[in-house]
């Protein structure tokens, strides 16, 4: 029989379906079987009854956590499930009654759950993180293909370094030759630039930090965009459209997953355009005097990086997303450059997911 | 003053308009130089007359091919021109007079051209090449995300091998341990699909195989969908929708690039549902009686798997795109193998790009 989502159920009020899917959770009372069934797009409360079928009632009693299971039942409008609807269970085929899955109600460490990382994704909260990537993915893509701009995929094997060598991830090549995992696609993007205008790529990139934070990755996707002839304030528009098209499309379509994951969304609904845009000096003025309140306990001077609790300062001055420019070309980091020589030119490695180290 | 791109032209009849680029081509006569300027979205005749500025003529004519130039000029209409319009100038600012690039209009060798990858994306074949590739990865992507796919990328580092470990790639991970670059998603995306019911991965993966062909390379990414509870002839759904959505989007959104490649477009045009789907009982039938004909070099036995004059043959008896199910189980390729104890279940190894070895 052909399968239903359970997404598509309120469609299907009065009618006879089938689902196919995993069983999230139970609980029996009496002559009454309780399953929340879920397949991906949802999770469902499937009732069975003993009066309808025994032979059905025992085996939903019988079963354990995650067993997959097709249930056959009529849709039911109800007003108490947050999907408006549940199902009277007619029929149940078991495909496998799982016992001792290992992922339960109670408290797990998160090495154990990252051990079981395979399993642990289908949790409500692991799986609404995942859903809002794939929102975020799809938003950064469309905005640069709806603005004109050409995906070019830039190879991960290179021959040399673009932050550093001694972050570099080194492969062993055909007969003895090294190759290196690619830490930026830059090099490659300034020449794909200049043949179509404007250019992007989105894949894998990959430091070899040991560090565990989070602010480091060793492998991680980065998405960078580069615009011939543009001035630092086209970055700074096309950076801020592209923050606002994610920002936009996650509250769209995101809203119950952002719920599961208990996120206050009004932070999320503060960002608009403009972004305040600062200039290098005047943030750290805005630091020392920060420090001078008590408010940062190291005072900031003139031409340094920003630190983590830096960052954390300044952007609290706004509630929402904040530019640095005319950062001191000296230094390597997460802020565009300005050439001072050059000043319609901004220009600097591609910002790393992480705030400098030292 | 900002930038028009030329494929917004056709909306700046008689305005005038600045275009910021790199000079493809250009030829003077008399007092006219006609400068061809490229700027990603297009290329447009620029022309210049000596009568309006004897200095911007002087310069125009000075200029080397791939020049970096900012033309100003007034937009008109021209019926003669393939985009429809050309550009009287009547400023000229010149960024960067290239002389001696090395790309000329003569005949290259492939090697010489492949160590000019970053400025061959310049001419038209190869940014056509790369204009359709976007255009099919968009497709792709669009076609899972409107099917109700959650887009989960896989790591590139693995810690073990899922096509066989002579291809694999090795990398010097912390402290002497060793991580591989990944083959395929595959392992991952069958623990997605039950947490999502639908998902896939599109990013990188490698090959340690050294040949060079047509159908062999150390990396290049792959897309990779799974569905929880799906029968093989959900796939072979799933991917005739897939092939029909990417040729349809490129012949509507790439028509320009197929003329610049001259390729037969009424090959792609002739690709409609459905797609024959044959037994591989069937195929080995039709194999035979093309050796019988003479049509075949050599003569296919069952058991075996098809070389690429094989699958050119059964796919010329179609003009279309063919499945071929129900291979035999043994053979690790790239079609889908059906487990006969379980016939709704199609499985198999994920299609590597390119022919069986042997």
């Amino acid at each position: 029989m052909s399968q239903t989502y359970i997404d598509e159920l309120k469609d299907h009020i009065g009618s006879e379906v089938t689902l196919k899917g995993w069983l999230y959770n139970s609980r029996s009372s009496g002559k009454l079987v309780f399953l929340q069934l879920r397949d991906g797009t949802g999770i469902v409360q499937c009732v069975v009854f003993k009066g309808n079928d025994e032979e059905v009632f025992e085996k939903a009693k019988a079963l354990g956590q995650e067993s997959s299971i097709i249930v056959t039942g009529t849709v039911k409008e109800d007003s108490r499930s947050s999907i408006g609807v549940e199902l009277d269970v007619t029929g149940l085929e078991v495909l496998q009654n799982v016992h001792d899955y290992p992922i339960t109600p109670k408290e797990h460490g998160t090495e154990f759950l990252m051990d079981h990382r395979h399993l642990w994704i289908r949790s409500k909260k692991q799986h609404a993180v995942l859903k809002v990537r794939h929102t975020v993915i799809k938003a950064v893509r469309d905005y640069f293909d709806d603005n004109g701009f050409t995906l070019a995929d830039t190879p991960i094997f290179t021959p040399a370094a673009c932050e550093g060598t001694t972050t570099l991830f080194e492969v062993d090549y055909f007969e003895d030759a090294k190759a290196y995992l690619t830490q930026s696609g830059q090099l490659y993007n300034e020449a794909t630039a200049a043949a179509f205008g404007k250019s992007y790529a989105f894949g894998p990139t990959f430091r070899a930090e040991k560090s565990k934070t989070r602010r480091h990755l060793t492998e991680f996707w980065m998405v960078e965009p580069e615009v011939a002839y543009s001035t630092y304030e086209d970055m700074m528009d096309l950076g801020e459209g592209l923050i606002l098209a994610i920002v936009e499309r996650v509250l769209a379509d995101r809203r119950p997953e952002l719920d599961a994951l208990e996120r206050d969304i009004s932070k999320l609904e503060a960002i608009s355009a403009p972004f305040p845009r600062l200039h290098y000096d005047d943030c750290v003025k805005m630091l020392q005097e920060g420090h001078a309140k008590g408010e940062l306990e190291n005072n900031f001077e003139w031409g340094g990086d920003f630190g983590a609790p830096d960052e954390t300062y300044l952007s609290n001055q706004f509630g929402k997303p904040v530019f640095v420019h005319h950062f001191p070309a000296a230094i390597k980091g997460f802020y565009f450059e300005v050439d001072k020589d050059r000043p319609g030119r901004a220009r600097g490695p591609p910002p790393p997911p992480r705030a400098r180290a030292g």
